[in-house]
């Protein structure tokens, strides 16, 4: 956004305590950030874990954010902050370059007469915004996304390029929904008649909190009667697939390709690594953590980490082992019967 | 789509047997449908499910439907049919307010001379239409889709917006395909040679029949040679993969973030559920059932039930059995030594 | 693209050594390809694989692609070359109708006046091109398609219907990118602080090498600092989720469904099937071959074949063993336990 500040103004935007290495200058004016290893000498770098203090000694970067213990170890300028990680965090938005579009409706657009567009939102060229939509204050609707009848995108809220948001959809303020994210589509929903499958129409919609983040390609099903709701500062990466009626709590972060299916509820502060999947009508607790592909397949009571799937190896190996899971029950029955035998063998030996 | 009937004309609507609860009045005007929880005083709910039925008592709604031997349960009026679950699946046709767009091509859409389009048809903002391309009576082309050149959508059947179908492929009627559905895109197929890839031009199409329902960033590539071909009645839910030349049996359903690869049968009235796999050229019985995140290896050959993977538990208890499973071959060859040593034992007794 | 080749002509764009049937004409001129079950009189057919020898002896096809020592088992024309399927795959692009549209920008496209087309491009009506983005020669820009700020599409290269490219994304040449398909978007990345979550602005790009082929609905995502790359010749498969900072070495291919995420490496000439995951960080060999559905959660030093997963079967047979699989470590333990007393109790024997 501002990436024309001195080493001293990014001090101060972060809260840091700057401490100049000797010969350095605070009115130097960083070009961006960058990695440790990578930095170049007008680039600012930070520490944030201590896998990578072995690359300090070596950073030609211009200063580096790390933490009070680390600061005589820097051989360069150090921003000194309580959580370097985070500090970077914020320094991202400085340098983003993420281009921002000017206010109003690209002649390309198409809205509703009957739709209402702040007069602060961008519209793009071919986005397509239906009736009694409301489109808030400095929103961006990008080039060729589609709003819905109805639907609501608060203040702030960044839709990428084609995205789609169906009818009857809110979205609250400060959100970012990435492109070809679908939200309010039909939850999967048939009710078995006679061989055949007769739709169960979903009368309910979404909605969405503040300060939410949705990956590409993400769906987010529309509930069948109420609406699938997505707590507040959620945060969901790529190719997420959120059925109809799933409740997300505050500040849960599900990452690519995971899967939550319907009417299941996943606490607060959760995290979903990669590929997982969560089955219907379960409750997950706060702050429970699942790893990559795992399957939950039952509530979970209790925050903790949960896992399942088998450890990857060479094939010959895991074939060896894949052939042995199908006799497991078999083998368990055959160590039973031993132990049973050793069993009367010692009581006999007793004798 | 006509939400203003009395609660006498929706139990005609959907032929079920009225019995109207002291004081009520078979004028009412429902307002819509829900829960047996949630259900306020003016809507309509269902007991479909035993699991169900505790609700009953303290339900608000103005009439439930029921089965016959419930009605005299049900604290409110009741609406006794034979299948309450598809009678609530009837009645949410009639409270959907899924925006029914007007017929005519938007003055934003782009339509290829040559391109045949249904007076009755719609065809939305922002949409294309290819040449030669058909799109049928009471169709719809939904805002910014794509329709290739020479494909046909059959009557009645919708796309909704951000669809896109490739050339060359037929729709059937009465279908639904949800926003970011791709439909034709190429089938995966390289010949390697010199290590690289070379690419097999994927020369076939895709053939959907009637009423089938396509979720939301669902992909359906073209065949290779010959087509792939969707049968009638056929559900698909979101983000599922359906490789090149794949066949999947009539009134088949296949949940969220499946992938069947290429070449592969599925037979009729099959239920994947999410998550799961099906690997190329296999063949799957009629009737078949895949659980959640499920790899299919081989071809089925009978109905029934199929499942892989591990149950899920805490990460701890987790790692502990995959350890194990890395071990197993050679703990089933020690459990061998035993039965040996240990007949040998006995057998020696004997003596 | 030219489908009006004799027998003879084709041989010779195949480099095929044409040996005529017995009454067979080098003048015939192909209508297409197909399978040896279901080539037609005028189609050609191949044989790649012993497979598929069976079906030889009935083909129908006007000639058939073998290797030298099939050519006599051909009942009818052979087309003799060195690789059959190679040949094939050439052969499909001769009779590939995929349509090529014309060069120039569509009335209905929205093109920045700061953007640069190539005047031999193709810009698809609806597709919006933007502020300095550029269009190489040759190269197709598809309907609804978005092409963002700054990014460079190489010559020859396709973007088929409702891709969208972000800003600052450079795609080489000769590439297919199919619909929607996301390049570019923002990596997963959100610094804790506080029980929330402070976005890392991701401010690198997407580097994606000539002849690529990127599949529906596939996210590349843009690097947190420097790019996510793509090598050469690399062909991805339809919803595949390559996350931030990813490499993938040069003619790799990665099928439908797949994720690869954060910082990963993967080498050149690798394999991976559907439906597999490679966790973040982590260095997968060159040549690397992972099958469907693993889990990839170290790094593979040694090419090879690599798994993870378990055998599918009935669910009933699959309960017993998945059971069991959450009690390995005690059966570890009690086998363990076995061992140790006939030790005893046969060093016992001895004494």
């Amino acid at each position: 956004m501002n990436d024309n500040l001195t080493l001293a103004q990014l001090a101060q935007q972060l809260g840091a305590d700057l401490r100049l290495a000797e010969g350095a200058s605070a009115e130097l004016l960083p070009s961006g950030l960058n990695t440790l290893q990578d930095a170049t000498p007008t680039e600012v770098s930070f520490l944030a874990s201590a896998n990578y203090r072995r690359f300090l000694a070596e950073t030609r970067a211009c200063a580096v954010l790390v933490t009070e213990d680390m600061a005589d170890a820097c051989p360069v300028s150090a921003l000194v902050v309580a959580n370097p990680y985070y500090a970077f965090a914020r320094a991202t938005a400085i340098y983003d370059r993420t281009p921002t579009p000017a206010a109003g409706v690209h002649p390309a657009a198409s809205v509703h007469p009957e739709a209402e567009v702040d007069p602060t939102a961008s519209v793009a060229a071919g986005a397509v915004v239906e009736a009694y939509a409301q489109i808030g204050a400095g929103a961006v609707v990008g080039p060729n996304s589609v709003v819905g009848e109805g639907s609501v995108i608060g203040a702030r809220t960044r839709l990428h390029g084609n995205v789609t948001v169906y009818h009857g959809c809110a979205i609250g303020s400060d959100c970012i929904i990435h492109s070809h994210a679908v939200i309010g589509a039909d939850g999967f929903g048939f009710a078995p008649s006679g061989g055949q499958w007769t739709k169960i129409h979903q009368l309910g919609g979404v909605e969405i909190g503040d300060e939410v983040e949705i990956g590409a390609c993400t769906c987010i099903d529309r509930g069948a009667l109420g609406n699938t709701v997505i707590g507040r500062g959620v945060k969901i990466d790529n190719q997420v697939q959120i059925a109809h009626n799933v409740q997300i709590g505050d500040y849960s972060a599900i990452a690519a390709c995971s899967a939550v299916a319907g009417s299941a509820t996943i606490g607060k502060h959760c995290t979903i690594a990669g590929g997982a999947g969560v089955v219907g009508h379960v409750t997950v607790a706060d702050k429970t953590h699942v790893t990559a592909m795992t399957l939950v397949t039952k509530s979970i009571a209790k925050a903790g980490s949960y896992s399942s799937g088998t450890p990857f190896s060479d094939s010959r190996s895991w074939r060896r082992s894949a052939v042995r899971f199908a006799q497991l029950d078999e083998m368990a029955k055959r160590l039973r019967d031993l132990e049973k035998q050793l069993a009367n063998a010692s009581s006999g030996e007793g004798d």
